[in-house]
């Protein structure tokens, strides 16, 4: 494995083991699996969902669906706001596959039903308290004019209510998740029950990271679409999702520079390659990501004291324990556990495993139009 | 024009002018101007510097001078400490143009020896105080150990030092960085007055935007390569360098939902595109930019209350004064300014002017190996 610059290193086992753990827990709840492909972006990796049975998908964005559709993807939801704007992108989605849209704007609807061309399914975004977006379950006149919108077009094939308690992010502990997984669900089974004579059928989809992977109880849920797990992250051990030996992906960078006075190395691997999403350490420290030393088939837990103190757009700063400081030279290569795995891999056109297999991802900044 | 996802609007009249601007300056001044290409990484816009006379050019990556030197430009500074495993690229390039390189450690020099192919330029690098990298300049005999290094191989042409005085960026004031600009210059006017007779034609290069937007005295130093001021963005306006009138790019981003409980708008536009670079109000706010409403040939100056108060992956969730909250629906597409240019831009393959005029951009996540 010859790596010359910042390169997103994927452990393959890691990974798959993140997709059979969640598969299970889904197939031991009578859950249907949604995995939000937002994280991995990956039509390669997308194959091991289908492995374990995946058919149904989620993606970011009516560009990255059609990337999927490539993929042999059938079944996508775009789980984003409908953005109008689109409407090219949404016929031609929605005429060669079965497309999701999700809807918080009663004007849309509007707009929708003047344009599209063919049948799209149609999730009605709640908001269950992460105050983002979406309808919040007590603006019932609100609903009942968004109803009214969808009964109006035989195009739109209403599907259920979906949320994303991304108010998980902020929980520190299991409990912490699993009082937000109970609220959450709570909010989603009620309209159900509200609904679900005028709806038959009606489903319930909701499942971020943090729930699906500690939370149980999911009575009443039809599916989940949980993305981060994946691949985990630093944040996620901090959230309680997960451990460290769970992370599947780390950032490859070389070292440029060893600053001795201050035990601090330089490495080619900055803002645009990790992002620039932070966290703080127990101490307070604000940190990047947490540095690793590689191995042939994967690499070492994080050394104490040790993390990326500082990023600018190429540049790396890594604050050094002396253990730390010691193993590594200028020239060698490193890893770096991100604080945020999805925006960390965004960049890149492809990851590269341990038996130095590239496998390629969709890349955002591809002109298109 | 036709904006229907988020896109890099350039205001190619503002940015010409900032480039003009600094080109008058750097005349006047008798610098010569290597500006860095590290924030636009256009080769059309690159044009516009050969315009006023530019031959010299900084870049931050052996592959984004690959991507110039493809462009025509054949004096290019490789402002990143040398990536000692990317000696291919070096070697290729090496032959092709005038490269200079940055020397942070004597280690590499010893590697460079061994296997350079053809005459490179080398700048060592001061750490003027920005305490990220390079040489102390009281290490007086880390840096004789690196002249003896640079004596020993011919290929080893010594152009001079080379600073960024990057802690400008935590100024608040002109005179503040006026200090800072005056403290920077006589570390390297020292350095060279000490070590002009025996590398007679020895350069100083430095001029962060910061300091060669709004510092005055420049004798002693020969080169001057600030990236940012090409556009601007927020951050500057609050270190004192510009105005916001003087920001050539903003991010247009189609809105997706209104919430008129909290006065928010949520648009297509998040932290993939913006990057997650954070500023904090004089109020004390924390935002990820400033909205603006688009016009024909520009956009308006921001509105009071009105900013980006929080960015998920793709989501952008604006905190709305009331005038702004009236004035946009959902469908309407409206630009955001950048709180830090060089990240925003990163992402895209191409800038969109008001001319409907696409150009084309250095893009990272493509295989190259």
């Amino acid at each position: 494995m010859k790596i010359i610059e910042p390169t997103v290193l994927l452990n393959a086992k890691t990974c798959q083991d993140n997709i059979q753990k969640i598969a299970t827990k889904a197939r031991q709840n009578g859950l249907h699996f949604r995995p939000h492909f937002k994280t991995h972006q990956s039509a390669e990796i997308s194959e091991w969902f289908r492995d374990v049975g995946v058919t149904r998908i989620a993606v970011s964005s009516l560009t990255m669906a059609e990337y999927f559709v490539d993929g042999g993807w059938k079944d996508i939801t775009v789980a984003f706001p409908v953005n109008v704007l689109e409407i090219e992108k949404v016929n031609r989605l929605a005429s060669q596959i079965s497309l999701n849209l999700l809807i918080v704007d009663e004007w849309v609807l509007d707009e929708l039903s003047k344009r599209l061309t063919s049948e799209v399914g149609i999730f009605i975004k709640i908001d269950v308290g992460t105050r983002r977006t979406g309808i919040s379950p007590n603006e019932e006149e609100h609903l009942e004019t968004i109803f009214e919108k969808i009964n109006h077009s035989n195009l739109f094939n209403f599907k259920g209510f979906l949320a994303h308690a991304g108010h998980t992010y902020s929980a520190r502990s299991h409990s912490e998740i699993q009082k937000i997984h109970e609220d959450s669900i709570d909010i989603l089974r009620k309209l159900k029950a509200k609904y679900e004579s005028q709806y038959p059928g009606l489903e319930i989809s909701t499942g971020d990271t943090p729930s699906c992977s500690v939370a149980e109880g999911w009575e009443g849920v039809d599916e989940i679409r949980p993305g981060n797990f994946v691949f985990y992250d630093v944040m996620q051990t901090q959230i309680g999702s997960c451990e460290l030996k769970d992370i599947a992906v780390a950032l490859a960078c070389p070292i440029v520079a060893k600053h001795g006075d201050r035990n601090e190395i330089i490495v080619y691997g900055g803002g645009i390659h990790l992002s620039k999403d932070r966290m703080t350490t127990r101490k307070g420290q604000t940190h990047f990501g947490l540095p690793v030393l590689l191995k042939k088939d994967g690499w070492e837990l994080p050394f104490d004291e040790t993390f990326v103190k500082g990023i600018s757009q190429e540049h790396g700063v890594i604050k050094c324990g002396d253990a730390f400081f010691e193993k590594v030279k200028v020239g060698d290569v490193i890893g770096v556990l991100p604080v945020h795995s999805c925006m960390t891999v965004d960049l890149f056109d492809h990851y590269l495993d341990f038996e130095n297999k590239k496998m390629t991802k969709f890349v955002y900044g591809k002109s298109r139009n």
